[in-house]
């Protein structure tokens, strides 16, 4: 087998094998076959496309690339999640304790990742020693005995995804479909899951700006899971505005401690709704969605998912007397006022500008190198569809720099559009691919 | 600007700028862009195309890529010719003396190249004592006294091209006709053409199978030609079977000997003034083709034309009397008879295959480093459409290794299509594209 061939064969419009497929990943993990084919047979998929089971033997060969997850021992359906990626999100820290709190095994294995904010593990690591450095064994054992564990990625997991990803991002071959999905699923298939929910995040702020290429993605994601024989659920939900009110590590971490006490956002509650009650159901535990809602609003009620947070962050070192009382997480030393000179009604906020205000302030990662300052962020006001005064606050920013607040004040007042009417036709979510 | 950008506004369709193509081959010839960027952005091209602006730009942005040779101290208009490629193609041995016999200037720069037969150095060794090894002077000097030299290619010309084919040799990325015809006039004109006549070949043996594709490949580089300020000029001409009857060295000079003294194959000497009456009017010395032909033909009826030749390789050092006498040329051990077996006309020759057996006995060279037997090759007795009785010869092998004599012949007879009928409809010159 020659990779020159197999560029002209899908140059060409025709279709590549498994073997092909397998040769290609298996030799450019290895190093056998160089970047400039790679680049080349990448430009020719973005033109010629790749049909559902090229996609599926491209995931599963990138799966193979590394090591697997074997979460053979953990009993149960093990459903993990996974998030395409908005401003705001904190649906995971959510989401976790009341799925662990009805008895399905939550294992998850997570990275720090680049991006607005901190990925899972910085925000949980808010809870003053709280580690994720735990061994495989602790982890299983306390998936076990507790339902819920996080650990850091130390397994090589799909390692060709990373070599390939790294190519695509600086030669052009992002922007497809097969590309774009066998990647998150592979990911998520060497992790160890049994079933998988999406979030795929459609609108300004995320990576697909509309509906029609979300739900491609979704669909392509879906069918990747049924052609290797893991059950796959999509929520294709709104990113055209930050989710929720919090941007920032500490700050999302309250506003989940507040989202599991019943006091937190009505979008973050109901996606994580949305999302969770259909872990529930792969997981076999409810019969559809209504009955699994209804159970998961349960535990917010009797306390079980805070509750099961406590545990969990009391089992990897953390300080679970933050879970009950917030006021003991880290703070930042400036809260400051953004306010409104003109009035109207908020008809757009620009997610992924407002995120980047947040980074610059220290609650993200521009380069890997960087560190998080894990108190500060943005806390929005006043969110699409809302009336506004002048005067009014529209966000609150937390620093620890003051000099940085001027700059992120103006930079939020411009990412808000005030207009003189507005009507919301923009649903949160806005369709479950199954 | 960033290499990522033209990658991205090629594949999604756009036009690269004059400023982008040269930051691009400037960058890929110092090798501040790598490989595997380049390799996408000629994938891209390869689905999007490059229109005629962006063709001509590239091929100038590859002339200065290296040197450019300065012809400027000869006198008159350097017309230079360059055939894409065919087998036991002879013309340039018989068509540059025609010309310096009318006294336009012929300055070749010529390498060895691959392939079924040697390169028109190689063939012009086969005078014993000539060398290409002159210095730029003597160079120079020789075309102002006597109007031809041909010397070695010492300059770097087009390194960028060099570069660019090797990638798209291992790339999938050759068959785009802005590269292709990109690619040959950047040669032609860093070696200082001022006009251009070009062989375009079409057909089995030759790298455009079909005459739309060679028609396309023929107006693209007439029209780079036009654009950069060189009068351009191409001839389409069949090589569905081989041109002249000699496939080796000193066969292919012996047949060129021939032809210049008026025994030459027909149509040898038919391309032969349609490619050099061209070559005469771009150098201003005809009005007309037809008046340009009748002067060609002259050089051959007074003798002028074999005169040129042997003051051509007497002044670079060969033995002059080899041209008068080409009995004196190297000869094989071996004459062998391939007769046919069946009886009828001759439908087909397969001439690219012809050329391998050629090669195998010892004319070619299938990697830079093998040497070639100057003696050795084919010469066909029969062509197509010719009647072809039992037991008549189809070609002789001229071989000095006794034990290649089976196989070549067996290559030989399979190669020849011998039908019941045959009406030729193949012209010899398709058409001329100005």
């Amino acid at each position: 087998m020659r990779m020159y061939d197999l560029i002209i064969k899908k140059r060409n419009g025709e279709e590549l094998s498994t073997e092909e497929i397998n040769y290609f990943v298996d030799g450019y993990t290895k190093g056998s076959i160089p970047d400039y084919q790679v680049s080349s047979l990448l430009m020719a998929i973005y033109f010629q496309k790749m049909n559902m089971r090229e996609t599926a033997d491209l995931t599963m060969a990138m799966v193979h690339s590394g090591d697997i997850l074997d979460l053979s021992k953990i009993d149960g359906v093990k459903v993990d999640k996974h998030s395409t990626g908005g401003v705001g999100d904190t649906t995971t820290l959510v989401l976790t304790p009341m799925v662990a709190a009805l008895g399905i095994p939550v294992a998850k294995m997570s990275g720090r990742g680049l991006g607005h904010t901190g990925g899972t593990i910085d925000k949980l690591e808010s809870f003053d020693g709280f580690s994720v450095e735990i061994t495989e064994e602790k982890f299983i054992e306390n998936v076990n005995t507790k339902k819920i564990a996080i650990m850091g990625q130390t397994a090589d997991l799909a390692p060709a995804d990373k070599k390939l990803y790294a190519l695509r991002d600086v030669t052009g071959t992002v922007d497809n479909i097969s590309l774009i999905s066998s990647s998150i699923m592979s990911k998520k298939i060497a992790a160890g899951a049994d079933a998988i929910v999406l979030d795929v995040k459609v609108g300004d702020g995320a990576f697909m700006k509309s509906y029609e290429d979300a739900k491609k993605l979704a669909e392509a994601m879906v069918s990747i899971g049924k052609n290797v024989g893991r059950n796959t659920v999509a929520v294709i939900s709104d990113m055209d505005q930050p989710l929720g009110l919090a941007i920032g590590n500490a700050l999302e971490v309250k506003e989940a401690l507040d989202t599991l006490s019943g006091k937190g956002p009505k979008d973050l509650l109901e996606l994580c709704l949305a999302l969770g009650s259909n872990m529930v159901v792969l997981a076999g535990k409810a019969e559809n969605v209504e009955e699994a809602k209804a159970m998961l609003l349960k535990t917010i009620e009797d306390g079980s998912a805070i509750q099961k947070l406590k545990e969990f962050v009391a089992a990897q070192g953390g300080n679970a007397e933050q879970v009950t009382n917030p006021e003991l997480l880290a703070k930042a030393k400036f809260v400051y006022e953004v306010k409104s000179d003109i009035e109207g009604y908020v008809s757009k906020i620009n997610s992924e500008n407002i995120g980047l205000v947040a980074m610059e302030l220290g609650a993200g990662r521009a380069t890997k190198e960087d560190s998080i300052d894990l108190a500060v962020g943005i806390v929005l006001n006043k969110k699409r569809g809302d009336k506004v005064a002048k005067g009014d606050v529209l966000a609150y920013i937390h620093a620890d720099d003051e000099a940085k607040i001027e700059k992120a004040a103006a930079g939020i007042v411009s990412n808000y559009k005030i207009s003189e009417t507005y009507e919301d036709n923009i649903p949160l979510i806005y369709d479950v691919i199954r």
